[in-house]
C-alpha cells in the first residue's frame, strides 16, 4: 500500500460540522476506533469511530446498511464489544473500512441521512478499553529517559552497554490497565529508605507518571514465527496515549534482579481512541541512529524503517490539582515532547519482540516507554523533571509538586500537525490519584 | 473450612479400578481438573476430572444428571472450554463439587452406571490449557536458586539485600504458555559473548529448563483491594507443574535494567491437570524462615501460613534424548527436589502481588520460580547443575548434556506421599525442543 491515499486529503470536509473546525482531534482524516456506550443506559459496549465531537455507532451503521463490499466484514468486526477481531484483520481490510467511512462522512455523501441517525455525542458516551489486552509489554525506547533514570539509579553507569543494541522491553500487567478516566488508589508497598535497616509497608510517597504511547498489535504471528521488520507494520493496528503510573520509592527496593513489578502494576491508563497507522501516514518521518552509535542489527533494519519509521507526534502532560479543580482553573501543562525522539521505532519493537518466536496477538499492547525528549523540560516523568525529587515543579497557581498528591489528575494529550495535512489528534488520557486504603 | 474432610480418607476406593493401584497419580483422593477432548474428533474442549487412567467428562456427567444441589453450579462451570469460571467460584463451592465427585466415584456409588458412561480414557484424550491465562507472573521463591544464579551473574553479590524481605517476582508472557506436549523452536536472539565487541543474532546455544510449580489463581480481587494473607488461600485454585524454558545466552545481555524478556517468553509449559488446594491438604507442612533471617513483614505473616504454609511435593525432571527415543530407553532423571524448600509460600505470593492493589483474576498463573533445593543435585536448572555450562551432566546411555539439544524432551513429574495418606500426583509436564528456524 502507498502510505497516502484519498482519505488523507486535507481539503476533505465532513457533514459532521464539528469535524471541520481545524482544531478538533477528530477530523475526517483521522477516524480513530474506540469502544463506547451511552452513559447511564443499559446497553452493551461496542465499537465506534470518532468524528468531530460525535461517535459513529458502527453497529447502528451496519444495521442501517451503510457498509457494503470489502468494508462490510471489518465493519461487522467493529460492532463487537472489543476491537480484537477488527485488529486481527490486518491493515488492508481495515483500510477498506476507513475508505468507506471517509466517503460516507464526506460533505454531500448519500449516506448522510442514514449515518446521521447513528451518531452519539461524545459528551453522552463512556468508554471501555479498546481491546481485551492479552499481554502488555513495555519498552524503553527513549535514550534520554534511559540516561536520565540511569543517572539516578546507577550514577556511575547511566546508560547500560546493551541499550543501543537491544530495544529493551519487559512484560507488564494487563489486568490493571484501564481506560481514560481511571481513578486508582495510591499503592502501598515495601519501601526501604537508604539509611534504614529494614523496609516498611506504607503508601508510596513518590508517585509518578510516565508519558508514553501505546501500540495496539493488529494481526497475530504464530508461535515460533518471527515477524520480519519489513512486515512489522502489518502487525500494528494503531496508537494511543499511555500513562504508566509508577511508584518511585517501591521501585528501587524491588527491581533487582528481575525488573519492576509492584512499582508499576497497580494501574496504567490508555486513551479511548486508537489512531490507526493509516491515519498517521502523513506524519511519518525519517528515522536513524546517530552516526556515532551502533547501527541496528539487520533484523532491526529496513529501508522503509529508515525512510518512514519515525512519527512526528506532539505530546504533552498536564496536571489538575484539587485546588485548580475547586477554582475551576485550567489544568497546567508541565512537560511536552515529541514521539520522534524515540531511539527505536514501533516496527523495531515488533521485530525484536518476535525474533525469538514469541507470538503477538491482536489487542496486545506495546508501550513505548517514557518518551522523554533531549532536554530536561521535555522529560516525561516527575523523577526526571524534579531530578529525583530534589527540585519541585512550580505550578501557575502558586502550588508546587515533587510527586503526585491525592486528588491530582494527570491529562496526556497528543496530536500531529504540519502544513499540507489535516491536524490529527489522540484525544486525552486522564487519570486520578485516590488516597491509599487505610490502614 | 477444616483442612481435612472425608474426601481425603486414604481408605476410599473407586469403582474405577485403575484409581486403586496405589501408584496412580490420580486416586479418588486427588480429583484434579483439566480441559480435554477426545483426540481426532471434531468436538469442543471441555472440563474433565482425572481418575486413575480415565477422565470424567463433566459435561456428559451434568447431562446425565449426576450432580445436584450445591455441586450443580460448579459442575456446570466445569463444562466450559476453560476453567476460568470454575476457578472464579472460590474454594467452598469447589469443595461441594469435589465432595460430589468423591461420592459418585466411590465403590458402590449409585451413580456408577451413569458416570461410567461419561469416562474417557486418558490415552484417547488431548489437552488444552486449563484456563485462559490473563496474566502470568513468575516469582523467585527458591533462595537456593537465587543464590546459585546470583553467583554466576553477580559473583561478588549473589543474594541481593532485598531477597529475604521481598517475594521477588516479575511479569511474564501469557501468550506463549502451552500445555504439556508443547514442542517449540529453539529461540534466536541477540547474543554477545563477553569478549566480542558487538552482539549477533543467532539461535540460543544455552537452552535450559526451569522446574517450577504453577499456581492457578481462583477467586479474583478487585483493583485497589489487597488480599490479606489470612484470605490468600481463598484466591488459589490449585497447582500444576511448570517448565519455564530459558535461553541463558540471551538473558545476560538483555536483562539489565528491566529484567528477563526474550530469554523467557518463547515458550513455557504447564501440566494439564490442576491439583486443587483441597486435594493437597494432607501434605501441608509448617513453614518458617531460618531464625537468623529477617522475619516476614506483617502483611506476609499469619499463624496459618506458619503452621501449614509449606507443601511437601516431590519434584523431578527427566530427559529423553533422540538417542534414548530411538533405543526405546526410559527417560533419565537428572534432578529431584521438593517444593517445601521454597522461601516464600503460595499465600505469600498472593498477598505480596496484591498489596499494592494489583488485581488478580481467575486463571492467572503464578510461577514459583525455579525450585532448586539446598544441595547441588537438587538444583532445578541446567545452569546450576552444570555450574554455568562448565560441568556437563552424564546420562546413563553414555551421552552428556551441558544445555538442551534439538530433539530433547524434558519431562517434569511431581507427587505427594506420606504414611496415612493416599499418594497424590500431578501427572507430567512434557516439552520438546525443535531446531531453530533457518536462516
Amino acid at each position: 500500500m502507498p502510505l497516502l491515499n484519498e482519505t488523507h486529503d486535507p481539503s476533505l470536509k465532513s457533514w459532521v460540522n464539528s469535524a471541520n473546525d481545524g482544531q478538533t482531534d477528530f477530523p475526517i482524516q483521522n477516524l480513530p476506533f474506540g469502544v463506547f456506550r451511552r452513559k447511564g443506559r443499559d446497553e452493551s459496549f461496542r465499537g465506534g469511530v470518532a468524528i468531530g465531537d460525535q461517535i459513529v455507532d458502527i453497529a447502528a451503521a451496519v444495521k442501517a446498511g451503510v457498509f457494503s463490499g470489502d468494508a462490510l466484514a471489518p465493519a461487522q468486526a467493529a460492532t463487537e464489544s472489543t476491537l480484537n477481531h477488527l485488529m486481527s484483520l490486518g491493515p488492508q481490510r481495515l483500510s477498506h473500512l476507513r475508505k468507506a467511512l471517509s466517503k460516507a462522512l464526506q460533505t454531500g455523501a448519500t449516506q448522510e441521512v442514514a449515518l446521521n441517525a447513528c451518531l452519539v455525542p461524545q459528551a453522552h458516551a463512556e468508554y471501555a478499553l479498546p481491546a481485551r489486552i492479552g499481554d502488555y509489554t513495555d519498552f524503553y525506547t527513549s535514550v534520554h529517559h534511559a540516561t536520565n533514570i540511569g543517572k539516578q539509579f546507577r550514577p556511575d553507569n547511566p546508560l547500560l552497554p546493551n541499550y543501543k543494541w537491544v530495544p529493551i522491553g519487559y512484560h507488564g500487567r494487563s489486568s490493571s490497565i484501564g481506560v481514560s478516566g481511571q481513578a486508582f488508589k495510591r499503592p502501598k508497598g515495601q519501601i526501604k529508605p537508604p539509611d534504614a535497616d529494614a523496609p516498611v509497608l506504607k503508601p508510596s510517597a513518590r508517585l509518578d507518571i510516565e508519558l508514553e504511547m501505546g501500540v495496539f498489535v493488529g494481526r497475530a504471528n504464530a508461535l515460533g514465527e518471527p515477524v520480519p521488520i519489513t512486515e512489522a507494520e502489518d502487525h500494528i493496528f494503531g496508537l494511543v496515549l499511555f500513562n504508566d503510573w509508577s511508584a518511585r520509592d517501591i521501585q528501587p527496593w524491588e527491581y533487582q534482579p528481575l525488573g519492576p513489578f509492584l512499582a508499576k502494576n497497580f494501574a496504567s491508563t490508555v486513551s479511548p481512541w486508537v489512531v490507526t497507522m493509516e491515519a498517521l501516514a502523513p506524519f511519518r518521518v525519517p528515522f536513524s541512529h546517530p552516526a556515532d552509535d551502533p547501527q541496528p542489527l539487520p533484523y532491526l533494519s529496513s529501508a522503509h524503517n529508515s525512510a518512514h519509521g519515525g512519527l512526528d507526534i506532539h505530546l504533552e502532560a498536564l496536571i489538575e490539582t484539587p485546588k485548580m479543580r475547586a477554582a475551576q482553573a485550567a489544568p497546567s501543562r508541565f512537560t511536552q515532547t515529541n514521539y520522534r525522539h524515540a531511539y527505536w521505532t514501533a516496527a523495531q519493537m515488533v521485530a525484536h519482540h518476535t525474533v525469538n518466536g514469541c507470538n503477538l496477538q491482536p489487542g496486545d499492547l506495546l508501550g513505548t516507554g517514557t518518551l522523554s525528549g533531549p532536554t530536561l523540560d521535555s522529560a516525561c516523568a516527575l523523577i526526571e523533571l524534579t531530578t529525583g525529587g530534589k527540585n519541585p515543579i512550580q505550578l501557575p497557581n502558586g502550588e508546587s509538586r515533587t510527586w503526585l498528591e491525592d486528588g491530582d489528575t494527570v491529562i496526556l494529550r497528543g496530536w500531529c500537525e504540519k502544513p499540507g495535512a489535516a491536524r490529527i489528534g489522540f484525544g486525552e488520557c486522564v487519570g486520578t490519584v485516590l488516597p491509599a486504603t487505610t490502614p
